[in-house]
């Protein structure tokens, strides 16, 4: 892979990606673990002008998470680039080839928990950073900031939401934001995301009346009635998506009875769902259409609950050109491909900043992410480094 | 209510089916405790002329369960009577009008657990048959016998069956029985039963594939593939009923899928059913029935399995009018009203005796049993025993 959009400045130690991800490795940070990984991107940080804030984030029932805010400038544009140092478990450590915190190099690839999702588009992007602030050689009239929390693998309430939030108090305004995470299917230059589907949870609960299975006239079975309910939310398809989107989709993942025995019709019974929605809807037209077609099948016969969960997100789509034009450019410049424009995939961070500031979504491949054997290409992380670099002279100039 | 059926012999202590019941109600029998129960019957039945045997019965991971056979005569006919002495829980004693196990008599009601279900029943047939014993003055040739469990309420292992089965052993065959469960729905005459519907519980499975919500095209959702097939099974009546059985009837009971998730399709969904079935069917029917049902709705998408569960019962119809006809002839003869001869409720040990001889079950009047306060009417009582009396009279005579 072509790395020609390497500065030729970035060769001091504190701007390698390949040392940097591989330090970053060797800190055991599994969520909602510190393990060093926000220590050592302070010390990378601070002595190359930024300054650096470290936040410690509680919510009552979840463990206090750390995190770090790191800024440098003071004029416009302000970038923000964010990422998470936490990372999920290993698994069984013995079934990998290299120790998930070693940091091995074996064969071309940086190994390890993280190296990936997302430790990799952080070094890379420091890395991409500090080159260019090196080469303006003090005459930069924008900021940068990293916004990096210790939440993402987690519940996700005590990371980037309270720190988006720390940052508005402190004053800071971002216009544009790019998200490290690893958006590239199988290929570097694959895609970028430039928006997410939204996510929605409910539970529909049925009350029937309990009672004997011989004697089922003095009772009201809420199983049949629950599955012509599930029947009617699957007859038919949301959507068929959109210009920038998958078509919608609603999955049922479970059902519940509470009743062991054989011979007792139940009292009640729910099913639970997830609906991951594009830009046609919110969602409050989605609770409508779901209320609409569960009142439909109910009738008068059907006595039956519908409870939206907390935690939803609604689906977006970013438009900003200059967002979206300098890192298509960069990446094409690099990869010599021009990425897919996508929404697919689960949620990320992203859907808290875009209520802050536009934001697009660019880092390594995700093929192993949370997998044992997670690792990187060294090429590409170079090659992510050449792109954040182009993106940033472009962007800013 | 008359009763002008009781014998004028029947003054007895012994033979008072009143002081009987007390009596036996203030033994704690709670399932699968004999509570002192059978050691009473025993010290009734010994001096009466009885035979008694106490067979204890044991199963791997069940209590043992004490067990008692009494007879007497060894000519033909042989009439089995058939009880249980065990109960059910009180509950909360608190609630009772009187202790559960207090035996109290108060408004013309014997107060306690077990008064209806169905130590009522056995005090009653007692009370009957030594009275016609007594009648006879040593001129009787034919054979009594009391078949009387200590597990009817619990797991029916170490009972009935096995007391059958013992008793064919010690070599004793049945040309008729009775059991002496309550079976008026709300007043003595009303119904006497003369057959049980089968019953059959299965579970049928679904094998998906497990998968995020966010990639739906990578999973298989087994819920709704479940729940296409639930509705099969519940979109057509088995039958209409028969002449002397209500409609056969499936219910679902359960359903069950592993998955705390909200983002995950879970790899597999399953549905738990009970049937209740006349004798236009047998288990091998009732499987071929939902097999091709089932099979005709899965296609070649859905992957299923059914699992049939043991302890089902086949259905039963008595054809013995000698037997049904003396006891309508003495409930008639009793309260005056012809009783239904009735198939419907839940199952019985009727469903084991069968195999051995016709079986027929009259008792009191079932409205209070398994309740706070169950009790029986006093003026019952002594019409249950007169109804047995003459009932002994007419099969014997
Ligand atoms: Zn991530
Ligand atoms: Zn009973």
């Amino acid at each position: 892979m072509a790395t020609k959009g390497m500065s030729s400045s970035a060769s001091t130690p504190a701007a390698d990606p390949v040392a940097l991800l591989s330090a970053l490795i060797r800190c055991p940070s599994v969520t909602p673990a510190e393990g060093g990984a926000l220590a050592l991107l302070e010390s990378v940080l601070a002595p190359a002008g930024f300054r650096v804030s470290r936040p410690v984030f509680s919510e009552a029932g979840t463990p206090d998470v750390e995190n770090l805010f790191a800024t440098i400038g003071s004029g416009s544009p302000h970038l923000v680039f964010a990422g998470h140092t936490d990372v999920v478990p290993p698994g069984d450590a013995a079934r990998w080839r290299h120790d998930p915190f070693s940091g091995a190099v074996d064969e071309g690839f940086l190994f390890g928990r993280g190296a990936v999702d997302m430790k990799g588009g952080i070094a890379a992007f420091l890395a991409a950073a500090i080159d260019f602030l090196g080469g303006r050689n003090g005459t930069f009239k924008g900021s940068i900031s990293l916004l990096i929390t210790g939440d993402e693998e987690g519940p996700s309430l005590n990371g980037t939401v309270k720190l988006l939030d720390w940052a508005a108090r402190e004053g800071h305004r971002f216009d544009g934001a790019i998200v490290g995470e690893p958006t590239n299917p199988k290929a570097l230059g694959d895609a970028i995301k430039v928006g997410r589907r939204g996510s929605l949870s409910g539970r529909i609960t049925v009350f029937g009346r309990q009672g004997h299975v011989a004697y089922p006239d003095l009772a009201i079975n809420p199983i049949p009635q629950l599955v012509k309910l599930v029947r009617r939310l699957t007859a038919e398809a949301l959507d068929d998506g959109s210009e920038r989107f998958d078509p919608s989709n609603l999955e049922f993942v479970g059902l519940d009875v509470d009743n062991t025995a054989w011979n007792v019709i139940p009292a009640e019974a729910s099913a639970r769902f997830n609906i991951r929605f594009n830009d046609q809807w919110t969602v409050e037209t989605l609770e409508a259409w779901l209320a609409a077609r569960l009142d439909e099948a109910a009738g008068n016969e059907i006595a039956y609950e519908l409870d939206l969960q907390p935690g939803w997100s609604q689906s977006f789509l970013t438009h900003s050109p200059e967002l979206i034009d300098a890192l298509s450019d960069a990446v094409e410049a690099v990869t010599g491909r021009r990425p897919e424009l996508s929404t697919s995939g689960g949620t990320s961070d992203a859907r808290f900043i875009k209520d802050y500031c536009p934001v697009v979504e660019f880092g390594l491949v995700g093929q192993t992410m949370h997998q044992i054997d997670e690792r990187a290409s060294v090429d590409d992380l170079r090659a992510l480094t050449a792109i954040y670099r182009r993106f940033l002279d472009r962007w800013f100039g």
